[in-house]
């Protein structure tokens, strides 16, 4: 039951009504948990506010009352930055019930959308008039904007169109104060001082609470085509993307690396995966090619950058997909790998990101150094080559004990996190610190950055009541 | 002559050297206004550090003696951003010395530059590794890498690249109190804490002086092609850019619109340049198409997309270069309109933009006011349509007074910028507030806006040191 003053309590329940309120602790679990089950905390209250007057109610009386907020959304995060703490005193703000899509405006290439709307049903209605949302990550059925927004979402469409930082060009945001900031501008350019939107992206709630965005949209894709391509070594993987970057520009929208260890979990626990090839190859990349042609030969293209390749040896093996079918079968083994890893025991993950031209170097020193101080762990290392941005995950020596594993996460983050900087790399890609990562960006970023960040949120979250122990 | 502290020169001097430093009055006067000559100031010094620790301690020292800084890269801006006050007391920081190409990684496609690099030395560069900078303006030849940082410059590729803001990976910052931010980071996906380097960009040397950068490389443009076509309004050209997306995707890199009163300036005052057509008709566009592949059927594509348009009456002439010459010919159409502006008597600038689907009531509305207001002036519209931003420019009636029609250029100015206003556009598009818009920019946005900016001006830059006057 909560513990929130009753005044405070009587108020809240004047700006959002009894249905915007959730004091029953069973109602209450949905929201204290993310959807993995990784972290779980408490809270006073869930509060569900439907518009963008109500969030700043709703902030400014926590505010006065020194309440603390914890804004949420789908929950599908994975740093723990949607959870409230273990005591009981902060307040849940989820913005699920803001999902109105406020304005499409094809001409402007552009769709103005409530927090709460979920990112499946932004791509839907980009796709009603003609139009491409090129976000695409795995939690796209339940994740929402706002969480996209707040943890500056990236995946696997990262390549040609950015992370969701590239594709937003306005902000509404609710200040710690209360205040609405109306930064909901539709254009391209506006050089008019100091670009506050970038500021509150991937802020992760600790700076406001961002309530609906103006995002960008793109010409539908029309034709499009995959291949899976054996590959000696990361090295190919590099030289290959630059290669098809060369040769077809912009067509190029995935390129996603997977080392044989990963392929060879997908083949043993995900029903209907088939290795494409009779032989065993220690890498693989899967290439996608898209056009707004429906004509666009980008078979041929792919056929002729990959017959270059094998020539090359940069290149073992290959198959360009034949149909929709072989595409969405291709693209199952590569979605499937976290799902696969989990069979194997308990996984380490890590979302690190170095230099494009670095994957290798980086692979191998890192690979080294786990062999050499825990010798026998599987390395399940997958990603987007493009970006720089590896899924470098370990899962225990076969037959090992899962407690005597997990033992050794830290260490073996700090073995993984210390090759990263190595190679001035980054520690969260695209998953953002959220509770998870905070002590370790403590360690990992450099003193300055932080202090920085620090001035930052002091400037404008004075009290500190956005999300605190998160991020920072 | 100096009016410095004598302790201060010494000790600048010292970190600089003989050659650092310009005292001299006649040396001094290149450094004291703007290429047009449109804005003049006076400095105490000019400041010439050679590297990023030699700003350092420039900084420092002037921080230490409450000296403020002017920072300067090619003073090729059109705000006056970069030209120190009437007072005699600011220093000038120059970043002209600091011309290194530090690394080129085109496996990683970035390259990392000192402030001082002019832009069209770093596209050349990158043209040397088979690559694309695509950053294009005017001023390309003396305009550094800094300045355009710092303006978060555009220019005619922002359609398909974005701005500068968009090309850049990671920034090096001389902080105001002479620390060194080493934020140069070569990564495409980073999520550990807010994004610094956004602040600093466009924020044009108010939080801090920009000395170094990773931009992004694109791969190389093989094929090219231009047309030229008349319009019958400005709603045709939204459009007909609409349409040339939705077909050619990313190749579509330019869409320049012109009104017929700008193309006829062009063709009076431009030796060599010949109207297309024998009809006169009342706006055209240049498009360009380009892409990776030498033989890409671009030609073709722009018929097809044109013979459309030409049928549903969005169009009604083109033609598309046949050969090199004839698309130089089209670009100097586009290019030479600034210039003639310039044979007509005195030109009022206005660097708008809009949302695109807003571009033909703007026109519309504007031109209504400006007329009732200001009968017989001569609106010289044209811009980057794609970008929703206008130049739209302002000549005297023919045969009227100079000094009168300057006497109006301010309530010219409101009436242009009260119909921006009204269409949630942005009354500086791509050049920045500098000390030309700041006043405007108090008047035309929200005070909470200007008010945040103002937080973080404060919390960056407690003792004002940067660029004072400019921006705030």
């Amino acid at each position: 039951m909560s513990n929130l003053n009753p005044v405070l309590l009587q108020s809240l329940e004047q700006v959002v009504g009894e249905a915007g309120l959730i004091r029953d602790d069973e109602r209450m679990q949905s929201y204290l948990s993310d959807w993995r089950n990784a972290y779980r905390g408490k809270a006073a209250l869930v509060v569900r506010p439907a518009s963008t007057d109500e969030v700043a109610a709703v902030v400014r009386l926590c505010g006065e009352a020194g309440v603390t907020l914890v804004p949420q959304g789908g929950n599908t995060g994975l740093c723990g930055g949607s959870i409230p703490d273990d005591s009981g005193c902060q307040v849940v703000l989820s913005l699920t019930r803001m999902t109105r899509i406020r304005q499409v405006d094809p001409a402007n290439e552009t769709i103005t959308v409530e927090a709460g709307v979920i990112l499946q049903h932004l791509q839907e209605a980009a796709a009603q008039v003609g139009r491409l949302f090129p976000l695409s990550l795995g939690a796209e059925g339940s994740c929402t904007i706002g969480g996209n927004l707040a943890t500056n979402a990236g995946g696997t469409a990262v390549l040609r169109y950015g992370n969701m930082r590239d594709l937003t060009l306005g902000l509404e945001v609710v200040l710690p104060d209360g205040r609405i900031w109306d930064g909901l501008r539709g254009l391209r350019k506006d050089n008019t001082g100091y670009d506050l939107k970038h500021l509150f992206i991937g802020s992760e709630g600790t700076l406001g609470i961002i309530t609906a965005a103006v995002l960008k949209l793109y010409p539908a894709v029309r034709s499009r085509t995959t291949a899976w391509v054996a590959l000696p070594s990361p090295q190919a993987a590099v030289d290959l993307i630059g290669r098809m970057r060369a040769l077809c520009g912009d067509r190029l929208t995935g390129f996603e690396l997977m080392s044989r260890q990963s392929v060879e979990f997908v083949l043993r626990h995900v029903a209907g995966c088939n290795d494409p090839f009779t032989e065993v190859h220690p890498w693989y990349v899967l290439i996608e090619l898209s056009d707004t042609l429906v004509d666009a030969s980008l078979a041929e293209m792919l056929e002729s950058g990959l017959g270059e390749a094998l020539e090359q040896g940069e290149a073992l093996d290959a198959v360009v997909a034949g149909s929709e079918a072989q595409v969405a079968a291709l693209w199952k083994m590569r979605e499937g790998i976290s799902e696969a890893q989990n069979h194997e025991g308990p996984s380490l993950k890590h979302d690190i990101s170095v230099p494009v031209s670095s994957i290798p170097a980086f692979i191998e020193a890192a690979d080294r150094k786990l062999q050499e101080a825990f010798s026998g762990v599987r390395i399940v290392a997958y990603g987007h080559v493009g970006d720089g941005n590896l899924h470098y995950n370990i899962s225990k020596p076969p037959g090992s004990d899962d407690v005597l594993f997990k033992a050794q996460a830290e260490a073996i983050m700090h073995v993984i996190y210390g090759v990263t900087r190595d190679f001035a790399g980054s520690i969260s890609a695209e998953h953002g610190l959220g509770q998870a990562k905070r002590e370790a960006a403590r360690h990992y970023k450099h003193p300055l950055e932080l202090e920085l960040m620090r001035t930052l949120k002091q400037a404008l979250d004075p009290a500190g009541l956005m999300n605190p122990g998160k991020l920072l």
